[in-house]
This record gives structure tokens, C-alpha cells and sequence, in this order.
């Protein structure tokens, strides 16, 4: 049975525990939702001010070329490429995770004419269903939406499926999909595949090439600790660049935006994915995550992730036992993310409780109490003390108050 | 003749005056160019700051409610409201104005059912014609963007036009469209009315609704000093609301985003038009300049606007005669928005002087040297300064050197 001295010896041990030090936590909270709003880098704020100071309100106009303003969207996203398995020029920093799986999605219709499915599974991120769902209706002619559960879903890639639409970590139960075998599977039916990396990048070692992916987006906010709302991401393999079209032609995607020409023509390469004009201020903050994030080997976070879930997991069973908390994530860490989720009827009141005691996760509903573990800032004795505190919530019924059941605008 | 003499005269007169010591602007340069990228607000630094700190650093994922974040588009569109003649609940504040547009579009096609032509005019915003034709490319159907100059385009609004596109203030020359005529001959033929006003927003008093306009989007970063790449703004007349769509259905779009169901239902109002999660950096400095703006009346805004122009027209006839400058704005103040063009062959290397000379306009393909005069920061005497360095420039033939002549990545 693990100790708190055994935990204290994991941190000692931990070759990613310097990386603590780079983030701003407040004195007395456990941070378990990294994987809904990374933290705050200490170097952001910094970051921030030289670009709001001197790039914006120094050189102004001229920051555009200077300052590479207009750059930021290939360079931050190039940065993003080395955390997902993809070459520089496949990744681009833009719009919100939505708006790019918009993009995508109709670029891959595009790609495969006369296959009108678009294959996902029912629970998967509400975003990814509902921008299907927008984009079928807009483009009628029997576009459609298919949702197939999990465990039928490699079996229902037809040949009316022109792209399979899947999170690899899945929201609420941190279960990952393989995505070479799952990428392969569709590959041999004649679709394409895109991978919703929101949960994975930063996080766990994706290997987008290697797995022979075709499209993928993903979130700034999350692992990559960008701020909150920060830009997005999209992938194109290189050998889908020159063909795909976005259908969101804004002038940053014009092979000469600044020829200003009536007439739209792509640029090369995965520019084109661009839209409106780049939002520097979240590029500059995201940018930041990204690079600290690049410092770290992603085999070992992955490895990290994989064992304070693992801890977790283990000590939520053994100390908290008796609360009825059902394991909602996969048990097999191979299976899994870097967050692990519980269900429970109380567990909004339940979540809410342990918040106000400093240990933040959050609740999704119905029943989902859901933790993250960052493994650039959650350390084991972290995961300890997390435990702790929740098996008091639970031992008091601490949670059993009016005021820990008041719902919230975001839950 | 006006001498520098009445210039000061006049800035002491001005009561907009003291909203020059609310901006950051550096020493030895006259800013002309606000009309592209507005200056820093002096509250924009720590604002942001405050944002990072305590908001997203301290507070982590509760800021969502106790920092406002999940209403930060609707808050910050309500105030644009107030800037452009519409109802706090007819504005949000998201993505960018292409995306945004592509929104509308979209939308005004589903509210015109049976009509398939967007008509718009050849030399819009460049963006403006690329969203139609990515639209048209992706929907089929005899779907099209038709362009038709200035001075036929109201004829030329006939019964198959579901949507007329217009920006209020044309990006290059100033040139302004009456809004209420164009939208009263657009409603005569069945059409919709949608208005780009991303050079008029906060320059110009923009009444949308006494206009009775149907949508509108525009711009954060230019005139609204939100900083570059700042979110940008839409706006859906009330009556519009119940039925209009819109094609990018992220989450955040969504009648109950925190209830995670799968299928998508649009949420009620304005707010449906919200796509992915919303971008709080962004929008938290971009509040702050429309703040700023909230306490100067427009009309005083749009006033000192047309003196700034006319000023500047009538110096650089009077002494910047001799130099072959052919004024590309409207000469009547009416016609025009808040800034002043003029066309020369050299115009690229001259802008390149001026600017090299502190005096920041821009130049616009191919051949139009753009000076934008905005209110809040530009004085008369601003003016007078910026004419003698352009007389300078032009009298020496400064502008007559390579290093002026090479072309950078933005223009």
C-alpha cells in the first residue's frame, strides 16, 4: 500500500518535478483541471506585457513585420507539430477547436466526393457532433452525421464514410482510442481520418504521422496551457495540403492576402486553413505554454500522466471505498489519458465541495467527478493530499449542503 | 489658408482632447493608422495583467463564473451595441469578422430561401468577397457572389438577391455608403441588408437600427483599439433572431452548452452566433477600448473625424501641390469615414518614407497612401506635422531610395 513518504519519494525522483516551478499556483490548491484550463505559465504575464507594450503599443502597425506578427500562426503552430508527431509546416495556430473541425470536416468531404457520412461516436465532445451536425445541415444532400458506439464503430467505416471524427481521449473518461490501428481501419474502408487531439497534445506522446493520420485539431487552453480561450490547432498531412480546401476562405488563407485581389485563390500549404487575422495576444500567451511544454520529453509526461492516474486510481479505491464512487475511465493505463473520472449521483455537490477545499476538478455532467493530472505540475504527493481531502468531503458528508448543489453557469 | 497657429487652436478647443492622454503612443510619431491597427489603450496593460493574475492565474477555472468569462462575448457585444445604433442583446462579440461574415451569410441565404445571389461590389474588403466565393464553392446550387460597381449596385438588387454585402466605409478610399437608402432599396427588392463596418465602428456614427439593417459584423483592432487580431463583433437584428442559423454550431452555440447532450440545439437570441469557447484574453483588452469609446459621443467622434479630413485634404492640396498626389477619397466629408486617401504611383515608397519619418498611414495596392484619423488620439496639429514631413519627403524626393522600395510582408 502506498505512503505519502512513498509519494515524496516519486517527486524527489521525478525528473519533470523542475517544471512546477514555471507555473503560477496559488498557496493551498490542488490543481486537477489543467485538462479544462491549463495553468498559468510564470513567464506569460511577462510575455504579455513585451508584446502589449512594445510590440503593440510601441511599434504598432509595424509589429505586423517586426515583431513577426504575421508569422505567428505557422510558427506557433510548427511549434505544436513537435508535440503531436507532425512535421512544422502540417500544423497551423488558429480559430477555436470548432471552427477548425468545421474546416476540416467539409475539406474532407471535398476529398472524398460521393461519400457522404461523417462517422463519430455518440458521448464524443459535444462540439464535434454539433459542428457535424451544423455542417450536414448546411450542406444538405444527404450529408450526415452517423454515430456508432465505441466498440461497433471500426465495424460501421463503410464506403459511404468519407471521414471517421474521433477525440483520442475521450472528455469524460480519459479512454483512448489507438490511433494507428483505429486510423488504419479507416484507411481500408476508403475514408479519412481526423483526431480531435483537445485532451491528448500536451499530455500524452501522439504520433499523428506515424499513425498516418490525415486531419487533426486540437485545443490551446488545455495541456498546452495557453489562457483561457486561447487559439486552436489544425494538422493536414503534407500528402492532403495542395488538394483540401477550406471552406472559410478569409483573406489570411489567400495565396497574396496583401495583393488585395477580388478574386480568392489558396495559399499554398496549410495556410490556407487560415481565416480572419490572427489573434496575437493569445498566439503570443499560447506560444508560451507551448515552448515550456517542448522542453519536456513527451515520453516521460506521458509516463508521468499515465502513473499519477494510476495513483490516483489506487488510492481513491483503497482510502474512499466505502463512498460508492464507481471508476468511470479505463483501469488499464494504456487505455487512458491524463485525467481519470469517478461517477457518483452527488458528485456536482461532491465536486463542488472538494473546490471549496482547494482540490480543483470539475464535474461533467450527469454524474462525473473528473481529475487531471497535468504531469508538467501535479506531483504524487499532490495526489495524496487530493485523496485526502476527498476522503473527508466523503467520510463528513461534507458535501451533503444546499449551497455545494447550486448549479453554476459552467459546470 | 489654415496655419499651424489654428491647428492648436483648435485641439484646445476640442473637447475630445483629453482622450489623447488615455492612449500610449509613442514619442515622435504621429499615428495614422488607427484605422488599421488602434493604439494601446493606457488601461489595456494592467487590465490584461489582472486578467492573467488573478483571473486565470489565481482564480484557474472558476473564473468562468466569478470572473464573468462565460458572458465576456455578450457583455463586451452589448457595448458595442452602443457604439453602432443597436440593442444590447442584438450584438456578441466573437471570432474573427471573416468568420463572422461567413456566419451571416450563411444565415441571410437559409432566412431568403429560393434567392441564390449575394451581391456585393468589385474593391470590397478583399475578405468580404473571399467568404462569399468559400460559401458559394461549398454550398453549389447556383449559389454565387455577383459584384457590381458602386454606382449600379443598388439597381442591380433584384429577386434573386437573398443578401446584399456592403462595407459601410470602403478599406481603401473612405468612401461611405448611405446606409438607410441602401438598406431601405435592399429591403425593396426582398433582400437583406448586411453591413461590414469595420471601419466605421467607432469612428462614424453607426445607427443600425434606425437604419433598419438586418446583420452587420466588424472589427475589434482597428477603430475599438482592441489589439491586433482583438475578437470582432456581429450583429443579428431582433426580429432576425428567432430564425436565423448559424453553420458554425460549436458549443458554445448551444441552448444548454454544459449539459453535454449530442444533439445540437440552438441557444435563443444572439448567442447562437458563438462557435468554439471565447477568447478571454482577447476580449478582456478589447473591452477596454470599447470602454474608452463608450465616453466620447459618437456624433463628436464622427465631427472631429471629418475635420481631421478635411483638414488634411486641403493642406496637402495647398502644399503638397507639386507632387502629383490625386486625392482617391470622397472630397465632401458626408461621403466619407475617418480616414483620407491618395493616390500616387510612388505611393509605396512614399509611405515607407513617411513612416521612416514617424508619420504611420499605410499603403494599399496599388497605388493609395492610406491616412486614417482617429478621433480619440489624432489632433489638428498631428495633422499640420504630418503634411510638412509629407511636404519634406515629397520636396526632396526622400521616398527615391531602394531600401523605401522594397516590399515587406505586410503592407
Amino acid at each position: 500500500m502506498t505512503t505519502r513518504d512513498d509519494c515524496l519519494a516519486l517527486d524527489a525522483a521525478d525528473p519533470l518535478a523542475p517544471f512546477r516551478a514555471e507555473f503560477d499556483l496559488p498557496e493551498g490548491v490542488i490543481y486537477l483541471d489543467g485538462n479544462s484550463l491549463g495553468a498559468l505559465p510564470r513567464a506569460t504575464g511577462p510575455r504579455l506585457q513585451a508584446v502589449v507594450a512594445q510590440e503593440w503599443g510601441r511599434d504598432l502597425i509595424r509589429s505586423w513585420n517586426t515583431a513577426g506578427w504575421i508569422d505567428a500562426p505557422a510558427r506557433v503552430g510548427g511549434k505544436i507539430a513537435g508535440l503531436v508527431g507532425a512535421r512544422p509546416h502540417e500544423v497551423t495556430a488558429a480559430d477555436s477547436t470548432s471552427a477548425n473541425l468545421f474546416k476540416l470536416v467539409a475539406g474532407a468531404l471535398s476529398l472524398r466526393p460521393g461519400r457522404r457520412t461523417i462517422l463519430s461516436e455518440p458521448g464524443n465532445f459535444p462540439t464535434d457532433l454539433y459542428v457535424i451536425q451544423g455542417l450536414a445541415a448546411l450542406l444538405g444532400q444527404g450529408v450526415r452525421l452517423k454515430t456508432v458506439p465505441a466498440d461497433e464503430l471500426v465495424a460501421a467505416i463503410d464506403e459511404d464514410v468519407a471521414v471517421v471524427v474521433l477525440t483520442e481521449v475521450h472528455y469524460k473518461t480519459g479512454r483512448r482510442w489507438p490511433m494507428k490501428a483505429v486510423t488504419a481501419a479507416a484507411h481500408a474502408a476508403g475514408a479519412l481520418m481526423l483526431w480531435d487531439l483537445s485532451h491528448s497534445a500536451g499530455a500524452v506522446a501522439v504520433d499523428l504521422n506515424s499513425a498516418d493520420a490525415d486531419l487533426a485539431v486540437g485545443c490551446g487552453y488545455k495541456y498546452l496551457n495557453g489562457g483561457p480561450g486561447a487559439p486552436a490547432f489544425l494538422f493536414v498531412a503534407e500528402r492532403h495540403q495542395a488538394a483540401i480546401r477550406s471552406p472559410l476562405t478569409g483573406w489570411m488563407g489567400h495565396a497574396d492576402p496583401f495583393a488585395f485581389v477580388d478574386a480568392y485563390a489558396p495559399a499554398p500549404g496549410v495556410r490556407r486553413q487560415l481565416c480572419g487575422t490572427p489573434p496575437i495576444l493569445g498566439l503570443s500567451a499560447l506560444e508560451v505554454g507551448v515552448d515550456l511544454h517542448l522542453r519536456a520529453p513527451l515520453a516521460a509526461l506521458e509516463a508521468k500522466g499515465k502513473r499519477l492516474g494510476d495513483l490516483f486510481i489506487e488510492l481513491v479505491e483503497a482510502r474512499c471505498g466505502f463512498a460508492g464512487l464507481t471508476l468511470a475511465s479505463p483501469r488499464d493505463a494504456a487505455g487512458r489519458g491524463s485525467h481519470v473520472s469517478f461517477a457518483h449521483a452527488d458528485g456536482y455537490a461532491m465536486m463542488q465541495a472538494l473546490i471549496a477545499r482547494g482540490v480543483i476538478g470539475d464535474f461533467r455532467a450527469p454524474d462525473i467527478l473528473r481529475f487531471g493530472f497535468t504531469p508538467l505540475y501535479v506531483g504524487y504527493a499532490d495526489v495524496w493530499d487530493a485523496v485526502e481531502i476527498l476522503r473527508d468531503v466523503l467520510e463528513t458528508r461534507a458535501y451533503d449542503q444546499e449551497d455545494y448543489r447550486r448549479v453554476s453557469a459552467v459546470t
